[in-house]
C-alpha cells in the first residue's frame, strides 16, 4: 500500500504520518520524488484504516498492491477449478451448455422443453420457480410447485437441472429437491445473506453478474461464498448495463478473457439476458464461445410465442438444436469440445424412460 | 400500447396481428403511415404477450403508453405523500436531516454521536448493525448487539433512528427494537423478497436507489412496497455508478425534480455515499437541498479517523452543525426550513437524559 | 409520430394540439384509451417541432414511428453494401484483416510492418501519422511525413493503406498521398465538418464509433458521409466506455448482429483499442468474427516494446500470423474465409519487390 | 511511478526492470512485500514507455503518482484564474449567467433575446451561429450570418457574446466579429486541432465538458489549450451521458467541487443541455450554484414554442427573469453574488440604445 500526499508536504508531515504506519504494527518506506513523497506500507495491511490517511490534508490518495479477494483468484490457485455435477465437468476442456424455459409453467412444458434440451444434445437444463420480476404485478413464478415441476421433468430424461434461488429461507426446499446447481440471479449479486447461505453448503453455484457489477466486485462475490466454505463457484457473464439502449444489455465478451487470467473459476455467459432479443442468442453465444466462455446459459422454449415471460428471448427447440451444431463446429477448431451426452434419439426416450448414463 | 411494424407489411400480415390483438379481448386501431402501418391496442394491456408480437417477423417495436407503476406515481395521487415519524413529518414543506454513523461500534460511539446530532440541530439518527460490505472479510457490523446500542443511544435523546434491514429474518428483532425508520440498501433494492416483507409492515421504510437503477426500476421497487399496503416509503438517492472514477458516484441531483413530479413520495438524498470523501458531502448537500430534496441522510461520526467503515466521508461533529446552519440558510430562501426541535443544549441533555418534546 | 397526453386531458385540450398539427399540412388520427388520450400525426413529421408539442402542459411525451436514418438504413437498401478498395472487396463473404502499427515511426519500422502484415497474410496496412493523443506533451505524429513513411512501405508490397484524418485542412495530403481508405476516428465521429468534408469525397471511409456514440448516433454521423454522396462507408466497432475499469473499454459485441441488421453497411471490429492489451487481442478478434463481423482492424509492431505509442496493445508478427491462422479456422466452419492473395514469402518480396495482383 | 509484479517474481526478474529503467537515465527503489516487489522510478517518468514494462510478462501493473496536466491543476498555481471579458470577471466570488436561445434565427429574435437577458440582469448573450446537430437534415445554423446578427443584437446591448466554433477554418470569422468567448462543444472537447488553434488566440474559451469524457480527459483537453499559452478557460458542466434515460443527460454536480479542488480554472454549468426540458433547468440551476459554481449557460427565446431548434429546454423572458432572483439569494446566503450591471429598465434600454457600463 502506498500513501501519496500532495506537492510541498513538509517532513513533519511525513512524519505524523509514519508514526501513525507504525504505531499500527506495520513498517514504512519513504519515497521522495522532485514534488510528491510516497511512503510505501509494508506488512498486512488488511486492517489499515485507509480513511484516517486520507482525512489527513497533506494526503492525496491511498494505492494498494494486493487483490482483495484471495480464494477466487489465480494468484491463490492457478489451475482451472473444474466443477463437477453428477460426474459432468463445468470448466475444463469441455463446454457445457444449459437451456430451458424462463420461467417453469406446467408439467408439459418442462416435460417438452426436457425433451428439447436433449434432443437438442445439452447436458443441463434451466427453468426458473422463484422469478425475480421488476414488476409486483407480472407473474411471480410457482414456487416450490416449479422446483417440482422442474425436477419431475428433468429426472425423466437424467437432466441435472439449474434453478434460481431468491430467498435464504428457500433452501431447504432447494436441498430437498435436490437441485444441482443453484443459481444466484444477478440482482441478488451483492445480497450478502444469500450468498453466505450457499457458502455453507456444498451444492455447485452459479453467480450471475450484476448488472452493473464490476469484475472486482464480482468476484469479491464469489469470494464471501468460497470463503464459506463452497468453491463450486461458475461464474456467469449475462450482459452489463451501459448508455446503449438499442439493446437490452450489452454482453461483456471482454470479461472472458480477462476472468480466465484473474481467477480459476468457469465462466459461462448467458446471451439471451444479454440480448434480450432471440435472432441476436446465436450471434452471441458463438462469440462467448470463441472468446473461451466455459458454457452457455440459453432460454429456450416449447413454445416462445406462448411463453408466459421471456418469450422474446426464448429459441425454439430447432434454433437451439441448430445453434448446437453451430457452436460445436467453433468449438472444435479452436481445440475445445461440447460436452457429450450418449445421445439418444428423443422418441426412444420417450418410450422408455430409463436413466441414461452421462459422459463429458 | 402500439405494434410499430416495418416497412412493406402486408394487409395479411396486420389481420393475423389483429386477429392475436382480438383474441386477447382487446381492440385495435389502424393507422397507415406512408411506409410503416401502427397498430394500436385499445383496453386493459398489462396482460399482453408483448413477446408474441415481438416475434413476428414483421414486428420493428412494440410502445407502451402506461406507466408500470401505479400506486406511487403522481397520476395516482396529486398530493405528496407525508411520512409521520414519531410525529416528525418526513416530505412537505420542511427538510429533515438524518445524521450518525456508517456502523455502529460501541455504546460510548453511539452516545457521543447523538449528542453531535442533537447539538447540530438534526432530529433523526442513523448506524448501521448489519452491514453490506463489498469483502467478507471486512467488519460485518455488530447484528443485532448493534440494534441494541443504536437504540439505546437513541433514547436517551428521544432520537428516532434509522437502520438497514438485509435479511428478511431480521425482521422482528427490527420490530422487537422498535426501529422508526426501515432502510432498504441500494445492493437490495431489487431484493424483491424484502420488498415484499416490509410491505407488509406500518414502518416507514427509506427505499435507497440501486447503484445503477433507473428512475422507472426504483419506482418498480417501490411499488412492491406499496401493493402490500405500506405506503410510508422514502426514496433517497445515493449516487450512480457511472464511466467517472474520480469520485465514488455521481449523485443525480437531476433525479431530484424528476421524481418530485413523477411521484408523490418524499425524495431524501445521501451525499455521503455519492462522493465518498468528507469535503464533499457540504457541497453535495447543499446542490440537493436547493434542487428539492425533501432531507438528508449524513454520514457522521465522533471521530472519523477511527471510524471502523468509511471514515473518510464522515463529518465530524462540528462539521456537521456548520453545515447544518448552511443548509438552514438556504432552505429558507427557497420557501422552507430544516425540521426543528425544542433545542435544547448538549449540556443539559448530558446532565438531566429527560425525553425532549420533538416538534418539525 | 405519436403525442401521448396525460391522464385527465380535456377534449378542449386535444382540440389545441390537433389545430397545431393541422396548421402544419398533417393529420391527426385519435385513439381514446381509458386514461390516456393518443394523438397520432399522420404524414411527413420531419419538420415538426417537437418542443411545442412537448411544451404543452398536458403532453405527457413524443414518440417517433420513423428512423432518423435514411440511406445507412437496411430499410432504405435491402443488400449489403461491399466497399471496394483496389478490387478487394470490404463487406460480403470475405473477411478482411487490417493489420500495423499505432504510429508511423520511421521508414524501416514501416518496412518491417508491411512485411508482417505480409507474412501473416493480411490484405491491408494501417498506421497514424497524424494522432490523435490525450495529452498535448506525447508524440502527436508526424504529419505529412507520416503518410510519405506509409504510403512508400505499402506501395512496395502493394498494400491498400487506412491511415487517420483529424483536420479538414489536411484532407488534399490525403489526396495527394492516394490514401486507400481514410478513417475518422473515435474522437472526431461527430465532427460534423470532418464527416460533410468526407462525404464529398470517393475514398471509402472507415467511421469509427465514439466511445460513448449509440447505435443511433453513430449510424446519423454515418448518414452525413452518405448524404454527401460517399456511401463507401466502414463502420468500425471499438470498444465503448462503461462503468467497469478493468480493461480499457469493454467491446461491444451485441452492436455487431445489432447492425447487420439495421444497416447495409460492413461492420468491423478493432480489438486491440477495445482491449487496450495485447494478450486480450486473440479473445476479442475471435469473437468479433464469431459473432458476425466483416473484417478486423489490428495493432501490430515489428517490436511492441520499442513502439512510440500503444506498444502494450501492439501484436509481434508472430502473434499476428498466429492470430490471421485461428481466425480463419473458425470463419471457415461459420461459411466465410479471410480475404485471400496471392500469397508470395515475404523474402521473395524483399528481392524484387514487383507489385502483386491482389484477389479477395 | 510504481511497477507492481506479479507474486513469485524471481530476482533476475526484478533486475531486467531495473536495467531497463536505469538505461532511460532514472532511478529506482525496490519495496519488498510479502507476496509482490513493487519497483518505484524516480526521475521525470514523462517519457517512459510503460508498454514495454507491461509487455514484461512477471508485471502486473504500472501506477503513476504525477498527474498528467500541469498548467491547470491547482498544484500548478494555486489562486483562482479569474478569466476577464470586457472587464467583466468570470471566477471569483460573483457568478455569471449567459442567457440567450441555442440558434440564431431572425434579427428580430436576436433582438428579443437580447432584451429579455438584459432584463433578467444577466451580463452575457449565447448564440449559436454554427450548430453541431446530430441529423443532416436539420437547421445546420446560419453560419457567418449568424454571428453578424448574434453580434449586432448584442451591441446594441453592449453584451458580450459567447458561441461556438466547430471548424477550424472559421476562426478568423470569429476574430472578424470580435466573438468575446469562443465555445468548444462537447462533440469537440477532443477535437485537439481545434484546441491547438484556439490556444494560440487570446480569446476566452468555454470548454465544454465532453459527454462521456473523465474529468481527467477534461482536464488535459484544456491542457492543450493551456499549453499553446491562451489560459483563459473556462469549464462547463453540461451533463454526462449514464444509463439513465429518463432524462437527457445528468448533471454531474459531484464535478463541481471536485474540479474547484483540482484545477484553478472557473468552472460553470449548462442547465438546459443537462436537463434537455425547460421545467428542470430551474432545480439543476440552484443545485449548481449551491454546489459552488461559478456561473451558468442557460438557454432562453423570447418564444421557445416557435425556436428552431432545442425548444424544449430553452425558458421564456419571464422564466429568466424569475430563475436569477432565485439564484441571487440562494448565491448570497452562501457569500456570492450574481454579476451585477448598472441595470437599466428594458424600456428605456429600447428607447435610446446607448451603451450601458458594465459592472462585475
Amino acid at each position: 500500500m502506498f500513501v501519496i500526499t500532495k506537492p510541498n508536504t513538509s517532513s513533519e508531515q511525513i512524519a505524523t504520518l509514519q508514526a501513525m504506519v507504525e504505531d499500527l504494527g506495520l513498517q514504512t518506506m519513504i519515497m521522495q520524488g522532485s514534488q510528491k513523497t510516497v511512503v510505501g506500507i509494508i506488512g498486512d495491511t488488511k486492517h489499515v484504516p485507509e480513511g484516517a490517511f486520507l482525512n489527513l490534508d497533506f494526503v492525496e490518495c491511498v494505492k494498494s498492491v494486493s487483490k482483495p479477494y484471495k480464494l477466487v483468484s489465480r494468484e491463490f490457485q492457478k489451475e482451472d477449478t473444474i466443477v463437477k455435477v453428477r460426474g459432468i465437468p463445468i470448466g475444463g476442456k469441455a463446454i457445457q451448455i444449459i437451456a430451458g424455459p424462463c420461467s417453469v409453467e406446467t408439467p408439459q412444458q418442462m416435460q417438452a422443453s426436457a425433451e428439447a434440451v436433449i434432443a437438442a444434445g445439452a447436458l443441463f437444463m434451466r427453468g426458473g420457480a422463484f422469478k425475480p420480476r421488476t414488476s409486483p404485478y407480472t407473474f411471480q413464478g410457482h414456487g416450490e410447485k416449479g422446483l417440482e415441476y422442474l425436477v419431475e421433468a428433468a429426472k425423466e430424461y437424467d437432466l441435472p437441472v439449474v434453478t434460481e434461488l431468491m430467498d435464504v429461507r428457500d433452501i431447504d426446499k432447494f436441498l430437498k429437491y435436490e437441485v444441482d446447481i443453484i443459481q444466484i440471479g444477478t440482482r441478488n449479486m451483492q445480497n450478502f445473506q444469500l450468498l453466505k447461505e450457499v457458502g455453507r453448503l456444498k451444492v455447485p453455484v452459479i453467480l450471475k453478474r450484476g448488472m452493473s457489477a464490476t469484475i472486482k466486485e464480482w468476484l469479491m462475490a464469489a469470494e464471501y461464498i468460497a470463503a464459506g466454505g463452497n468453491t463450486n463457484i461458475i461464474l456467469a457473464e449475462r450482459g452489463i448495463r451501459t448508455f446503449e439502449s438499442a439493446y437490452r444489455n450489452v454482453l461483456d465478451v471482454s470479461a472472458i478473457p480477462f476472468l480466465k487470467r484473474e481467477t480459476h473459476l468457469p465462466v459461462i455467459v448467458d446471451p439471451s439476458h444479454a440480448g434480450g432479443q432471440s435472432w441476436m442468442v446465436s450471434a452471441l453465444s458463438l462469440a462467448a464461445i470463441a472468446a473461451g466462455a466455459d458454457g452457455l446459459l440459453i432460454e429456450s422454449h416449447p413454445n416462445p410465442d406462448q411463453a408466459w415471460s421471456d418469450g422474446e428471448q426464448a429459441l425454439t427447440p430447432t434454433e437451439l438444436k441448430d445453434l448446437m451444431n453451430e457452436l460445436r463446429l467453433v468449438a472444435r477448431v479452436l481445440g475445445r469440445d461440447l460436452g457429450q451426452r450418449n445421445v439418444v434419439p428423443v422418441s426412444a426416450y420417450s418410450l422408455d424412460k430409463t436413466t441414461q448414463p452421462l459422459a463429458a
